[in-house]
């Protein structure tokens, strides 16, 4: 708190310019100015002043006169959504997913292609191409381009932009990701840890409000974890937050590298639901397991048990309990309104932990009397930590953050 | 997002004076003018006039003058510590501790009860008469004493000032403690979980900056945790933020009412490391272990791990690495910069606690590659709850929020 900084004029225009944004960019079908003192709070002066600003920038634009009564006809503002445009890349151990947002967050490119293999070379030089593609296939002009987002698996160095030690990408140490990709790319380039970025997504596509708090779990080939509260995602100290690989869910679990036993990272993950499967003798037959890839398994679990198979659906179930115990950790020490589940394998299990985990985590809460959690999939669908990736952009360009109003912030 | 809102000047300014009081606050020695300019990054004019407002108030003071080479003298103006007090009540199921701060945060008044029984009628009355005598006995003026803040075990009903099911205190069930006692004593009263609270003091009278983060936990007959960050303590959204009972740290720990087992709530309290302790035949002889308190067993074990008994330090050691678990599955979420520890059992832990936790976090944290993660118990001491509570009232009184700048936040 010694170095708490006031606030002066300047940065203040412009967190109401991004709160301005932000409003009509929400609105949809475009607000009056009239409207947007009423939305803000701001001022009928300062409303007229930064839209002036915005129309002057080609951001947004006089989209219609409604005649509402007797006195001037109101004119209504609307995003150009088509006036700024990102990248956004989700690095997966097995799958590159790339969409380009528009300024409204809707997607208007997608490409995914598989990880070539774990030579970091050869990763970003695909996804380079990749990026060159989608950008030259959309028709979109380059100008209009504000940067690349990066979602990467953590834990990362955000100072380097080095991703550090991702699982399953073997040969991956210390790779300065966002360095080289900006060189290959001619664009900036942001970073971001896969699960921050995903909860980023859910916030801009979301209903969420400003006064909403959420935990985002994030199913991929690891477990991951973010926290959005206030409208804002919490990145913590060195931007990793969200790492809940170890936290342990199942005392009767297996050992565990860090020297535990029943870690989320060992009974949670893909992997570890489907040799729970094999071990259930669920999972057998043509083709041999041996030769699927864990996706096709957890495919196959997950059609079972949809089909009525008993044995399947109970390997899911147990899957759901343990990862409620996780949850549960994170819940009642961060007293959030809502968990928010997505990321690669969300699709496939959302039927069976939608059906048991609100029961779950209403059980282990320790404030129920209190106020209910609730507990939804994502909005965003399966390329939410691209879309988020791609959300980071449009945020550092156009939404300074409440903490910027504060001087050297 | 939706409901963000935009930020006018009157509350800027209450920011700003707030921000000014702090950094002189903070200063000790006191600041002159232009100092405050360099520190806190406003103009010379609103220094000048917000200095003035605060003068007036009588919350600050011209302090001498300091001739410094050629030009006008400074005057240096310096905190009128005797200016506004606040009482800070700590509810322990044992104790009840008391303390009078002034403006600065320094204890001018202090006094412990015994909580008397768990009737809350009898709880709420002794808690009114010892506010009564340490207010009366201190000699301050009732018309400066800002209000009394509350630190009881959650979790609460923020809403209704309500303390829920506090462990300990039988017959305690949603007892309306704000309204009750602010009846009794004609004082505003806010109520605070003790783990927030305690993590309040820590950040008034700690070196915390507005850039740190830190977890606090908090050692009472229960385990809580607090979560500091930018120069705030969270507080979740039901304000129960902090309720880490059930994070399981010992797979081959006792079953835990919640269903599980080797829960914080069954391992690391107090009571279980005496339990621990009984078992391993550690504490025996006289007095009889069964007539004396846990504080007392607790005590006699510190004192013979203390005195070098290899089998009481090992009791001590293995509680420590528990605990560990614990924070560690809380930073590596969290990715805070800094573990504070603290509450009525910290100062009999302190020894074997700081010996242990530092290397078990380190080897436990996912990002130690990336930053290190500091060890240390609170600068406030053994009061640090009731400290905490009596800062909240300064804090709610003197200094609005980075989040309050937001119109309608």
């Amino acid at each position: 708190m010694g170095t708490r900084r006031g606030t002066n004029l300047p940065r203040m225009g412009d967190f109401n310019q991004s709160v301005i944004l932000e409003t009509i960019r929400r609105s949809g079908e475009g607000l009056s100015r009239t409207e947007l003192v009423a939305a803000t709070g701001l001022s009928a002066q300062t409303v007229t002043n930064i839209t002036r600003r915005l129309l002057d920038d080609g951001l947004i634009a006089e989209a219609g006169r409604t005649i509402n009564g007797p006195g001037k006809p109101r004119i209504t503002l609307r995003l150009i959504s088509q006036s700024r445009f990102s990248v956004g890349v989700h690095l997966d151990p097995s799958l590159i997913t790339l969409v380009l947002l528009d300024l409204a967050g809707d997607v208007v490119g997608r490409l995914a292609i598989h990880t070539p293999d774990s030579d970091p070379h050869r990763v970003v030089d695909s996804m380079a191409r990749a990026i060159e593609e989608l950008i030259s296939s959309s028709g979109v002009d380059r100008a209009r381009i504000a940067g690349v987002g990066i979602a990467a698996p953590g834990p990362l160095d955000a100072v380097k932009g080095t991703v550090i030690d991702p699982p399953k990408l073997q040969g991956w140490h210390r790779v300065p990701l966002r360095a080289v990709l900006a060189e290959a790319v001619e664009l900036p380039v942001v970073l971001e840890k896969d699960t921050t970025a995903a909860a980023v997504g859910e916030l801009w596509r979301g209903r969420g409000s400003a006064h909403d708090s959420f935990v985002f779990v994030y199913l991929g080939t690891g477990v991951g974890a973010a926290l959005a509260r206030g409208g804002d995602v919490e990145r913590g100290s060195s931007r990793n937050l969200g790492e809940v690989g170890h936290i342990m869910v199942d005392p009767d679990g297996p050992s565990c590298a860090c020297g535990a036993r029943g870690c989320v990272e060992v009974v949670c993950t893909p992997q570890a639901i489907v040799e729970d499967a094999e071990r259930a003798g669920v999972l057998r037959g043509d083709p041999p397991v041996s030769d699927e890839g864990i996706d096709a398994r957890l495919a196959r679990l997950c059609e079972l048990a949809a089909a009525g198979d008993a044995p399947a659906a109970e390997v899911l179930r147990q899957a759901a309990i343990r990862l409620s115990v996780m949850i549960a950790a994170l819940t009642n020490m961060l007293d959030v309104d809502r968990v928010v589940l997505g990321g690669p394998f969300w699709d496939r299990l959302a039927a069976v932990y939608l059906r048991e985990l609100p029961e779950q985590l209403d059980r282990r809460s320790v404030t129920r009397s209190v106020h209910t959690l609730e507990v939804a999939g994502t909005v965003v669908g399966e390329d939410v930590a691209a879309v988020g990736a791609a959300c980071v952009v449009l945020d550092a360009v156009l939404t300074p953050r409440a903490s910027d109003l504060l001087l050297g912030g």
